[in-house]
């Protein structure tokens, strides 16, 4: 840079973080993210973290007012993170920036080094030949692009999910792959990846979109590459994680109660403020302003779950314990952008009461969708033993992945205007079903 | 995230990365930048790698038909990287995203910790008795701004490069600073600080906008904060850096060259493509494609500057060993955003010539600017030792300092059509000023 700008002397300076914390303070939605993010920090399934995190929870939870705030255990095989170093040392030396997969095989302390074959796509490695991959690093790209409703994560979201565990059929000694993200930052995104049974783990690593750019202009140049990986994170049985559940009991505690859910733990590159303290932030919040009015006709329930990242085991664990009936779930697990589409499963079996949700929500511009509903990891479970009905408060997903999984993913992030948003959709949706007295169902 | 979107099956994948390469091939300016980024990488100075730079240039120089070529080394005092790591330990465990500052300290391998004091701007940590920091951990925050002109970096500069000797005064054992940049991704600043004869160097790094954002908000809410900081990298005297030059010959040999610089090193975090090899790409091509309508009248000397991030030596080396008379220097080191505004310091002097340039650039949308010119790190000495004339061309910087001397400096940053417009502008002062048979001076 030019050095004579450096000149200029500095007389008078004024501090101004871009925190929006004291503006917000008693705001219950952004002392909820404030707190889970400034004050626990990264929450990694089954980690010492997430078990301080379910200590703030229940404290947080009974301060405002829920009753029968209870930490519910339960057993996980965890992921607990090492030293994530991955290296091009040919055609030239550069570090990569990388962070290892939830389960990836533990590689020795100096590394695994190996010859990089790459793949354009997830198809393109399936049909590469068995023992092709003998002792190589296999890159897998892919073009996943950013849209609204996020739907570019379930498709290339396989690259992470499938494409360490086909490299492993195909002989490779570790893989790499572009980050299941829509940003261009050197901020890699991590995420859970399986190695089903019969299949060997192998080390499995994301790097950042540019590293991801730059492999593939390597390969188009046609010049050997080599790959040097150290991830020495290790798999982990008998971790304990655990469910945070509280109540604001309705008016007639024999009715069914409406379940709203959200995860407490957190990837730890990042604070997790929209994967997911938002989302806890948003249903707790609303769940407390649909009281406004007065107490509602049936209980809520809030649900902040345990170890969703590493396999969804927190709604597994609730489904199981709590075989008492509900009447319906939701759950926010799409960061803190605006809420711009409402879905439910009872469109046509409960029209009224549909319909009375979309005129409430009609107002704030939030239209009314017709796919099939998703409910959420977390509630999906007791959703699908239960068979209930579901309503999909559908947040704009636009720029949700450029943060999701990654160290990016931090306070500065939300905007408390659009958080605001969210729970005062969510409110109108609350109010209405927990006083609705007749059944619910889809 | 939501589950069922994984369910989709994914049938077709297209191959999309985000490169302009392919449809840029061919491109002077692009294949500069390309290259310098994908084919050397990062370049800090003194290193190997600056060095493996040096040669690429005087090959891709002389393929360009720059007659002259030459490498010109001189020795440098240098900073080699070690690891770089900083944690919170207190009140929580959090890990920073953290780099060293250029000649920091080294710490020991298991690094140094303590308590933290925050001071809010660098005013603050100037008025802190002696000795109030013995043993502690200072940490200064500031409020830099995006400006288009990036007339932030000056003032706020300051926190960097005076920031950590004013804490070593002070008594502090290390300093973490907010890093100097406009950006809100968990990418650290680097950059060079100093430490005067006679003040102790100490160990000092730069966190991440994010971070920092977290620290300012433990700090308000009292809670006592402890850091640790682990920087082994090493000031390492006696390395080789170099200059590397080349001529486009004009048409009367004996009138004084038109001198135009940029610089080859950069940091090591990224891959330097706006910072600066950017500025090498648009100095060159402009430099061709003003002889598009046959040679020019003067020689147009190309100087890509060693070492220009750790002290600006590689300009030093050019003024004391290029005492030759020059005509006119200019320096491109601001990234690859548009050229906004023409500056020189000849508009009174030689009023024709520069009222030539400022209407051959005004169809572009270029404003003529008034205030003082800049010329460059690079180009500086010999324009302060030789009294040269001085051509500006004002980029825009209002996104510059999102990524300079971060990670995120890669290809993918820069737009060709800017880079484009940038050759334009720089080939039509070019033409002109080199064209110019009578005397240029300022
Ligand atoms: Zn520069
Ligand atoms: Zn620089
Ligand atoms: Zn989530
Ligand atoms: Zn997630």
């Amino acid at each position: 840079m030019r050095n004579k700008l450096c000149a200029a002397a500095l007389s008078v300076l004024v501090l101004s973080t871009a925190t929006h914390a004291q503006e917000m303070k008693g705001d219950v939605a952004w002392d909820i993210l404030a707190g889970l993010t400034s004050e626990v920090g990264p929450r990694m399934a089954g980690s010492e973290a997430e078990a301080r995190a379910r200590v703030w929870a229940q404290t947080r939870l009974t301060a405002l007012g829920f009753t029968g705030v209870a930490s519910e255990p339960f057993p996980i095989r965890g992921y607990v993170r090492g030293r994530d170093e991955a290296s091009l040392t040919a055609p030239m030396p550069f570090r990569l920036a990388v962070t290892a997969l939830g389960y990836s095989e533990t590689t020795p302390d100096k590394g695994i080094e190996g010859d990089v074959v790459y793949f354009a796509t997830l198809d393109a490695l399936k049909a590469a030949p068995a023992g092709s991959l003998n002792g190589k690093i296999a890159f897998i790209d892919h073009a996943m692009k950013r849209s609204q409703d996020g739907s570019g994560y379930g498709p290339y979201g396989q690259v992470r999910r499938a494409g360490p565990s086909i490299a492993s059929t195909k002989g490779a000694a570790g893989v790499v792959i572009r980050s299941i993200g829509t940003d261009s930052h050197r901020n890699p995104h991590t995420g859970v990846t399986n190695f089903p049974e019969g299949v060997k783990p192998i080390p499995a690593g994301a790097v950042s979109n540019p590293d991801a750019d730059l492999i593939a202009r390597i390969a188009g140049s046609g010049k050997p590459m080599r790959i040097s990986l150290t991830l020495t994170g290790k798999t982990t049985p008998n971790m304990t994680s655990g469910n945070v559940i509280g109540d604001l009991v309705g008016s007639d505690p024999s009715l069914p109660p409406i379940l709203v859910g959200c995860h407490l733990d957190s990837w730890d590159l990042g604070t997790g403020a929209i994967d997911d303290a938002a989302g806890c932030a948003i249903i707790t919040a609303a769940a407390l302003k649909a009281q406004e009015g007065g107490k509602l006709l049936r209980t809520i329930r809030v649900l902040w779950a345990g170890s969703e990242e590493i396999g969804g085991f927190g709604g597994k664990a609730y489904a199981d314990k709590h075989t008492e009936p509900h009447a319906l779930a939701m759950e926010s697990d799409f960061g803190a952008a605006k809420v711009w589409r409402v879905n439910t499963n009872f469109w046509t079996s409960n029209k009224v009461l549909a319909d009375r949700i979309a005129d409430s929500l009609s107002p704030m511009g939030i239209v009314r969708g017709s796919g099939p509903v998703e409910g959420g990891t977390d509630v999906e479970p007791v959703i699908e033993k239960q068979k209930l009905a579901v309503v999909d408060l559908n947040q704009d997903g636009t720029h949700y992945f450029d943060l999701h999984h990654t160290p990016d993913d931090t306070l500065d992030k939300v905007d408390p205007a659009e958080l605001a948003q969210n729970v005062e959709a969510w409110s109108r949706v609350l109010k209405i079903v927990g006083n609705e007295p007749g059944v619910i169902a889809p």
